[in-house]
């Protein structure tokens, strides 16, 4: 699974039709800097997530991609190959912790 | 899911049997440069995928990959791994639009 | 999919038994460089294929990878990731033709 | 599967009811860098994997990822695509130890 | 498929009791860098794959990774993504000899 940052929502009204019903996040994959004070910085791409936790911006997701994704859907014939399994709240790094959420 | 621009097209006349009726496009992931202005800036790859929804060039859609795709696929044999689930009408970050199809 | 030229091809004689009959080529993956005269360049990566279709050196090919590539596989119980489902004849973007088969 | 050392755990109280139950692990993967003295170099990512096996802070796991992470998993409904499936003992790199666990 | 060197090999004694038997060799994913007078280069990754064919180290190899890799394991329930499925005898490029095993 990955990290990532919730940074915005999509809607396209054309669609696969086992896809209606869906809520759709724009997210960012996080990478933990340890040579950098052990920060979140942003990865090298943007995902779309398929999300029924309800999550909102700013918060960082747990996602899961790929075939596993399908288990997480609401609907298993969902064609999605990415979706927020978890809201987290915090990260630890040893003794320190890197991220508690608000 | 990823977030691509369709740039073109492409024709193969020698082909598996199972891909025959498909259409393919050529898109460009996208990636969401939130550092520079939050605008979409080209990823470093180039997919083709298969399109059943009727995307035109400059459209920006979303792309299932991996065993998924064939869950969106017309027939479900096609030996394909990216398909078009969705053309997109908009793109939110935050209270900011970053795109409106026009 | 994806987009890739061939380079080459590989022989293994000791190998997966399943493995037995397929053709092996090696090929280089390829991005439509849009920002400079919409050309291909190389891709960063290297890939070996499995071919069924007749694909020759200096070809621009079609390939399929995942559990999907099993699909197009002329036996199903090979364990391949990569396949040539199609021998690419144009590649359209908008108006302008960006490769055109020999 | 790849090489990855345990840098941290996360917590995520709103979850998939299929997550219930799982550790989750920060983890970064692990390059070998051959060129220089043949020693680990952090990789470009971070995952976050599931774990039975007990690995704690600063050990070096093997992760199985995608489809084949669901076979590692405690319940196989788990909508997983990271799972640790061994704790490192020892890396050898021809007559060279590169790792040995403490 | 892609094609790695072997670069060593790994223990781990507390493991996944599907993985009970597997050889593990550490590999380095190889690229053919064709401007540079056709060689291999070292790709950016590392890999521990499972080998049942008796490859050594400093052999180049053919690899299948994601779920195709378990059709290549002896035991189909091990969670295992990255299989050797042949020992390469030879690489040819055009009229060029890139590889041939000694």
């Amino acid at each position: 699974m990955i990290l990532a940052r919730v940074e915005g929502s999509l809607v396209a009204t054309k669609k696969n039709p086992n896809m209606t019903g869906n809520k759709f996040l724009v997210v960012r994959p996080l990478v933990i800097d340890t040579a950098k004070a052990k920060e979140f910085k942003p990865g090298a791409s943007t995902l779309v997530v398929v999300d029924s936790l309800g999550a909102g911006e700013g918060e960082i997701v747990l996602v899961v991609q790929g075939s596993s994704a399908r288990l997480a859907a609401t609907d298993k014939n969902s064609p999605v190959d990415a979706v927020v399994i978890g809201i987290v709240d915090t990260v630890d790094l040893g003794k320190q912790i890197l991220y508690h959420a608000q």
